[in-house]
């Protein structure tokens, strides 16, 4: 830590997605069994035709949660969802986690209690066994950081580079709602802060504040897909906006897609709220983050298949890379969409 | 996290392995191929005979490194190591591994490069894929954490709760040589703070520096074991001292044990510097840490074929449990082993 700054180069220049890709550029596999490394939504390991499929998220407190409007049995919940929602993502079964944390000297043992009583739940929900983890103190906040391993076949896995050229592009649920959610917990927050006696008026927002502090992933999907004979071509979870996702699967599949604004789905809960703020819903959908839905693209011959699932809309389709990925307003405009989501790491 | 605090329990009530005990005594395992939860150096999840190892470390900045003297890069590798040293003690070969960093505003591009040489190197030099990770930001300082992947057949893993009665204890290399890195690190820095022209007088002292700086993971011990055709009948790695992981195989296993003093390898370079800091040697091979040596028991009819293995030294014998934990002093006393180890929760 002693090299003279001035010739340093700002990880702020790079962002998030760009950090990773220089520092894992060099990045070799050894062994065959290593069926996919960095760049999904999980690595792929291979033990005959069972994989495993693994997953990891570090969770930083003031990053990624702010512990005054975050109860800690929902983050202990939130913690473990967002990575079962990457193996879902994958087609695949979430079996085992292991959970790691470190934390500060204000934690009592209460605490840990409800966080493990959090995570505890979400293993019963969600059928996964925790099976280890590290404890460790920090001189500063909390930080949680999970693996999941999930098991699947290895011709059921879906990749987010295998999308091709007329396949219908499809999303779960709705859009946007998780961060209504969070602008709504820091509109209190900072009136909280002038006025402690202040409190906080969160009644009739259920929705959005169960959407932001305990999201669910969609196990049910992979169940309706099976059920329904559906293999996804690509697919993708949602958790840094429907744009950043999109791109995501149009860069690895070396396509382009077309996707239309009138069939993104968004709740009403999450309009009015977007109405309150002056916020466009649509931004929200595409840039908001932490949704946890699905994103996958089907085989046109599925279309017909998913017509009567109320929990699957079919919001565009897949084209040539020369189309880029754009998005067709209401107004019949052509917009290309652009990776606005989450990203911590250009922020200011 | 608004309790009143007067009814809170303090953390360090516990200490870690108290509050891991504490915290996961509810735990539930639902799936039959979980083989091993919590409580041994590592998971075990069974893909038909081929089974997983599943371990996790999470480093947190001013716990468990300082970055005052840890160049990033030795960070970067023994904090792979660290995680490779506990599949080794399952007796299995470590193949994947993910990692996870939050970093803080003062770290630049460049830093992330040195610690990703490190990370690298190791995974080179033990052979293992890096697959996926994450990256994040930090308000505070840096934290790694790492999920190691191993392989073994079934029949092979060593637990830590099945060493019998008249089983040999057997130790790898040399003990308490990284605790006295440590201790010569932090002095140099403490005369460093109070006179910044002051340069370190480090010279002569590689080889308990390179202990505690860039540890290495005995992979050359399993390998050994299996041409030896051993398999040892428990095995934990030493990472909080030698007492630590004794009394951890001894509980685990329901059983007592005799280990002697003089039995107890450590090295003259240790020897030397402990002298220097008024240190018991013996103290730094009980309560050290850090060493990332084997500790396993085998049974006596092997005791044999490790008679020329210059690297595995037998220090004693497991016992039934009623004789507890002792060791044998050079004067014939015998000393109840405590776990002194490393146990930052605990520590003021």
């Amino acid at each position: 830590m002693s090299d003279k700054k001035q010739q340093l180069r700002e990880i702020s220049e790079l962002g998030e997605f760009g950090l990773i890709d220089h520092i894992t550029k060099d990045v070799k596999l050894h062994h065959k069994n290593t069926l996919k490394g960095i760049g999904d939504d999980a690595a792929v390991i291979n033990h005959g035709n069972i994989c495993s499929i693994v997953t990891t998220d570090l969770l930083v407190e003031g990053i990624h949660f702010n512990l005054i409007y975050t109860p800690l049995k929902h983050l202990g919940y939130k913690a473990v969802v967002v990575n079962l929602s990457d193996v879902y993502a994958m087609n695949a079964t979430p079996k085992q986690i292991t959970v790691s944390v470190a934390i500060s000297r204000k934690f009592a043992v209460e605490h840990m209690e409800q966080l493990y009583e959090g995570i505890n739940l979400a293993c019963e929900h969600y059928n996964v066994d925790l099976v280890g983890g590290d404890t460790s103190s920090s001189l500063t906040g909390l930080a949680i950081s999970i693996t999941a391993i999930g098991e699947a076949k290895k011709e059921d896995i879906t990749y987010r580079s295998t999308a091709k050229k007329n396949d219908i592009v499809c999303v779960t649920g709705n859009l946007g709602s998780a961060y209504m959610g969070l602008q709504l917990l820091e509109r209190e927050k900072e009136i909280f802060k002038t006025n402690p006696d202040f409190n906080p008026s969160l009644k009739g927002y259920d929705y959005i504040l169960e959407r932001q502090l305990k999201p669910e992933a969609r196990k049910d999907i992979i169940k309706i897909l099976k059920e329904l004979k559906i293999k996804p071509t690509s697919m993708i979870d949602i958790s840094d906006g429907l744009s950043s996702e999109v791109l995501h699967i149009c860069n690895k599949s070396d396509v382009g897609c077309k996707i239309f604004q009138d069939k993104i789905p968004i709740d009403l809960n999450t309009e009015k709220m977007a109405e309150e703020f002056k916020i466009e819903p649509l931004i929200a959908a595409l840039n908001g983050g932490e949704d946890y839905e699905l994103l996958f693209t089907i085989d046109v011959k599925d279309l017909e298949k998913i017509k009567n699932q109320a929990s699957i809309h079919a919001i565009g389709h897949i084209a040539d890379k020369e189309h880029g990925a754009v998005m067709i307003t209401t107004g019949g405009q052509s917009i290309q969409l652009q990776a606005q989501g989450w990203n911590q790491m250009k922020e200011e």
